[in-house]
């Protein structure tokens, strides 16, 4: 936990918090995207790093763990009723993406590291939506995954020291792609999202 | 069964057999690739079609399961030592995607009758291999998973089924594309591969 506070420059805004929880099913729905997405990040990195072994072991587990968890949200979303349906990203994974550097071997560190903090975020976000939901069997689902994005977040960021040239080098780099991850996140979007 | 080999148009050659059981080391570390590949196509339809609940729902299982194989064909590339790398592709999946039609409906009938299709050549030679491999442990995994590729095979038919315009229609389109798969694999491919 002590770890995570510090990875994140800045806690998640009370406004975002209240949109949330004002959007529970639309919430739920894009918790579900993200869960899938998640694990197609995984697949990637592994698809573009295939003989990087542990990266391409660890990454399977944490792709079928992420689909398990999709499959949690799915069952909220049919419990609630709420149709599945496209929903328009908002920003923020897209503005990440384009802080990863093109050539090697930073772009594999950059992926890790944007991909480490998504993990902190939701940990911070889950952890925020377990304390405050109205309603505790969700509060008691929510609080169920807020480990798993902690060690998802530790697993990305012991690969990303474990394959740097100079793994001095990886805090640094971090604490860089952290503070426009929390720029990112500044400008609350006006549609409510995980990551918004 | 009965099923499957109605749908495989030819059944795979003595040649390929003789080419697995005698590079079994190289098969393996392309099954694992496989697998993954095989979640990687999963997501990539679930990606597309958001709104397609069924689809959405069955192959985020389907993935997962193909997962938990890649993790089990792991443990046999660690068993035997056989280090992780990268494998150029045979000219198989490419050569099927190439008949996926781009319009839609077509695209998902297409791309979901192809995805069959190489789950039911799976389980074939997935049998063959758990017949024939001369390592017993070994050939017990594979027999284990015979049935699961099976199962594959009929969760895309039944998704085929189930989103196209016209059910009917869908077995002959089925038939074109297993008369296009057997051709693909009419000539052996020089490297050993689950499908080539």
């Amino acid at each position: 936990m002590t770890v995570l506070i510090k990875v994140i420059q800045q806690p998640t805004q009370r406004a975002w918090l209240d949109q949330a929880l004002g959007n529970l099913d639309l919430l739920l729905l894009d918790h579900a995207h993200c869960e899938r997405k998640a694990a197609g990040v995984a697949l990637q990195l592994i698809f573009r790093y295939p003989a990087h072994a542990l990266l391409v072991r660890q990454l399977t587990e944490l792709a079928r763990e992420e689909l398990e968890h999709a499959q949690r949200v799915d069952t909220w979303l049919e419990k609630r009723a709420i149709p599945l349906a496209p929903l328009p990203a908002p920003p923020y994974a897209s503005g990440l993406k384009a802080l990863v550097r093109r050539p090697e071997p930073e772009q594999l560190l950059d992926s890790l590291l944007v991909a480490a903090l998504i993990e902190a975020r939701s940990h911070e976000r889950l952890a925020l939506l377990a304390q405050h939901c109205p309603d505790p069997e969700l509060a008691h689902f929510y609080g169920d995954l807020v480990a798993s994005e902690a060690r998802h977040y530790g697993l990305y960021w012991l690969l990303a020291k474990n394959y740097a040239p100079d793994p001095q080098a990886v805090d640094q780099r971090l604490a860089v792609l952290a503070y426009a991850e929390s720029n990112l996140l500044a400008v609350l979007h006006p549609q409510p999202r995980m990551h918004s």
